[in-house]
């Protein structure tokens, strides 16, 4: 059921040796597999911002791809290290940390298992507590990735209900306004995606062209208000305005056109982050 | 004709997931397909750079290779979308937007088309109009490097004369001097990659060794003006010591040996950025 | 003997084409070739670092790889080109210039033969000088991966003992301390990886939750001196306490848990910066 496709994601960065080594252990297990990067540049210890690239990306790889996630700041800790087979016949390898949030939420997940480290964990390595990257999470997902090992015999199974979860902003509809939270960057461009969905901000039925008022605060602090276009596609505003739009994700996004919204504006990204979009006039 | 070998370029960055997206939806095109980079760390929204990688690099590889380039500051605008056929059979894939203009000059396109957004755009990706990147480029490149649609599939077929071009700075031969413009720079070593070619050099009659008086300016503004070696490689001069040569795409260099001549001197790259090499005595 | 796996490292960065060019000029050669990075970050001329990513990367590899490694600020001078052999059956094409230190004494090398530049050089390359990594290394470490060529065929054979080796500290073990350096740092987390051996530190006698004076200095000047937990992982002390641990390749680190040890305390790298850890009470 799984396809030899296997694809890394990690807060490791490309710049040692890391990543390689992950590699290299896959490789190890079955050379035939076909390794991919979704990325290795998460933030740090950031499982929020793991949880995202996974539930960005998952849905556009084919069924039966095996990734692999390791933002493990509890490494070494008495975190769970889990399999899940997703919805859509996926397999996530990952420390349960809140890395599947999103998965969980938005994509499902149909069972998850435990890795037995007895028997799914690279040997002579017991004595490296550090680099379970390397050493349980690369070499267990090449095992299932290559169909040496099946779901089943990843571990123990454990219920879907416990899998854990980081607390995330509930989108609230008014009468003429939604609101939510930033969530994420649009990294290189300093877009601000938010948690609204598409048919969230629809109850307010907007048209291209309309114009409405953007409301962003940290916390209680206030740090930008101001009326903002609504259109199809950064090229509808001039360069250097700001426009509303609907992003890659279908969720309602906030860019300057060639510019960073975020940089310009020193926006962040959280729960503590705040935007409310009000429909003008009537 | 394809090879299965597929290529990408982009400003998007590897710190998200839009380039991981793009690698999935060509692998549920066809899993077959040999993915690499070219790069994603084009300056954001610059043309220029994107076609320039392009130019560097297309010759090195097989033919029948796809690469896909999108660097897209219109997205969502009515610039085309377009796949070119080059005198050396790969395709690129890109908005025709400027970054065919290197390889239309120093390679040579044979045919150009329109991708017909009809046929081939990801499906249920019509309410998406931020990310062509997934929905067009990829999806389309997919196709045509695993044979799934023909070049002439892609869509209509447009004149070669009609590829945007960006404007680019002539080389003037004199006398006793060539002039040009820095065109780029090799990134991490800080060397400036001028648009003067070798032949246009060597009608100065350099001999390794000879020394040569250099003078940049950005517009009218004297950056650098000294004398400096003609050599081969950067050992043929001490290290801290500037040098002349000819780099790997046969064009005038200018460098610090071991250091970064761009950071030395501040200088930037671009159409207002002259370089002028004159020979000394004589 | 070879696998058909290409693994390359340099300082190139992964901005512009270099990378790009290097591995299309091995997909030229054998379009089956799998490629991979090991990392393109090193730190521009840092042949020390080259050596020790090697040394972290290549056992997690399959027997018969290929690497290469272009970590080459000598290019155009009389250092040599060379492929070696290692004791695990893996290959290394590199310049001579002490990238092979760490491989020569933590691996072994069998055999190393000097690259025949009139055989093995890229053709109608003979006037680039400055991008062996693409003429040379990447041309000839893909005819060797692909079997288009033996290990003999690479060039003339060469002593092992010739290989060049950069200087490395030795640990000094007294009565109740271990002396030695800071190797290399695990960079995206700031911990530091010390060049002293879990052996040696173990004739310490050290049982986890011990204390230890940990003092660094650099040259003379004193940088760190404080008590620390000797712990298995990080999750062992509390966030933004420091931790002494055995790192994934079995030598003592330094780490503060969810912090960076190395920006903390401005600590650096090399030869110059020195490590004493000495047993406490007793």
């Amino acid at each position: 059921m799984t396809n030899h496709l296997l694809v890394l994601q990690s807060d490791f960065g490309l710049v040692d040796g890391s990543v390689a080594a992950m590699v290299g252990v896959a490789l190890q297990e079955d050379p035939t597999l076909k390794i991919h990067n979704l990325t290795h540049e998460i933030t740090p210890y950031n499982i929020f911002e793991a949880s995202y690239r996974l539930f960005q990306t998952v849905e556009y790889w084919p069924e039966g791809t095996t990734f692999i996630s390791v933002v493990d700041p509890g490494v070494g800790s008495k975190r769970k290290s889990v399999v899940a087979l997703t919805e859509n016949n996926q397999y996530i390898v990952t420390p349960d940390n809140g890395t599947l949030t999103y998965i969980k939420t938005h994509v499902g997940i149909k069972a998850i298992r435990e890795i037995s480290e007895v028997k799914n964990r690279r040997q002579n390595t017991e004595y490296s507590y550090t680099f379970h990257g390397r050493d349980v999470y690369a070499y267990t997902g090449a095992k299932l990735a290559s169909g040496h090992i099946t779901f089943e015999e990843v571990g123990p199974e454990l219920t879907v209900d416990a899998v854990l979860e980081l607390p995330v902003v509930e989108t609230v509809i008014g009468d003429n306004f939604v609101c939510g939270a930033v969530d994420i960057l649009d990294v290189r461009f300093g877009s601000l995606w938010t948690s609204i969905k598409r048919e969230d901000f629809y109850t307010l039925e907007p048209e291209f062209g309309d114009r409405f008022e953007v409301t962003i605060s940290n916390n209680d602090m206030l740090v930008y208000q101001n009326q903002v276009t609504y259109g199809k596609s950064f090229a509808d505003v001039r360069i250097g305005q700001p426009i509303l739009y609907i992003n890659s994700l279908y969720r309602v996004g906030l860019a300057i056109n060639q510019g960073s919204f975020a940089k310009a504006y020193n926006v962040g990204v959280g729960s503590n982050w705040h935007i409310e979009i009000k429909k003008l006039g009537g």
